[in-house]
């Protein structure tokens, strides 16, 4: 038997994936990012096969990461995690620029960034986990980073339902991962 | 330039992972693993290779996690993180017993454990990411679960050399994987 109360005891952070392509800039909220060795430095990332982010990663081989504060505002959130690239320019209205790596990172609420070329890839069903080397990384401020706890918690944030935590009992109306 | 203090600001949990193989149980700590897709029920994890677990999750195809507590004191994280399984057996003192997979769970500062049935696997260099199958997971008490953080802020935690997120600037005399 599977008792869902003890997945959701694992920690996670809270991040945006930005990912350039074409000229085109995209991004997505991640709460499943971490760190896998540091010699060489290689992080991980699992991504929805249904999200634009996924092929633009596969496309560009790149993508940076914005380590979220706790500052953040729930609309920055919903912003990135509850629509579809496909529908809209999501970094048009939201201060960030380009990296070294040409992938878009987030300015504001976010603490740090972090620039990842991608190695390879595991298939996962529904998701893909990403493995990259990182080429570039930064601070941009002090602060506390937003987790996952936090935002659902604090900011009684929703899991979207292309998200690798996505809880089916509590399924909000109208969400799009 | 990689600075170092962005990758700190990324958040994980802490676990201890359970393996058995021929009647010898075993396990680590670990602060990478997390939930990668909800249908079906994906984890992954990422483990060293000079590790015992490694090995003993490779063979055997199977592992449990340990949601740690705040509870959990140093001694606990200090067996299990700082000792080799080569040279100590370490779940002897320690409160547990076997899950369904065979693989032994920590019983005493745990609030939950999982199963998982190993379904393929990814090279990461010094690394493995292990990806499987939740089979069965449960609850043992309520509190908080230990986080990275708290290992490190409140129970001045260090990191060890074999960890994903060793920092060698700051390497402690005497300390292994």
């Amino acid at each position: 038997m599977i008792d869902h109360r003890a997945l959701h005891k694992l920690t996670y952070g809270m991040y945006i994936i930005g990912v350039a392509e074409g000229g085109d800039d995209n991004g997505q909220v991640s709460n499943t990012l971490f760190q896998v060795a540091s010699e060489p430095l290689l992080v991980s990332v699992c991504i929805n096969k249904v999200n634009r982010t996924h092929g633009m990663i596969q496309r560009s081989g790149a993508f940076t990461v914005s380590v979220l504060s706790t500052t953040a505002p729930m609309s920055l959130i919903n912003l990135f995690g509850f629509h579809h690239g496909f529908d809209i320019e999501k970094f048009k209205e939201i201060p960030h620029r380009s990296a070294d790596n040409g992938a878009p990172m987030v300015l504001s609420h976010t603490l740090a960034y972090i620039e990842v070329s991608v190695k390879s890839s595991l298939d996962a069903v529904s998701h893909t986990l990403f493995l990259g080397q990182v080429t570039n990384a930064g601070m941009l401020q002090e602060g506390e980073p937003m987790t996952y706890e936090h935002y659902r918690t604090v900011l009684k944030g929703y899991t979207p339902v292309t998200a690798p935590t996505f809880r089916p009992h509590e399924r909000p109306p109208g969400i799009k991962g």
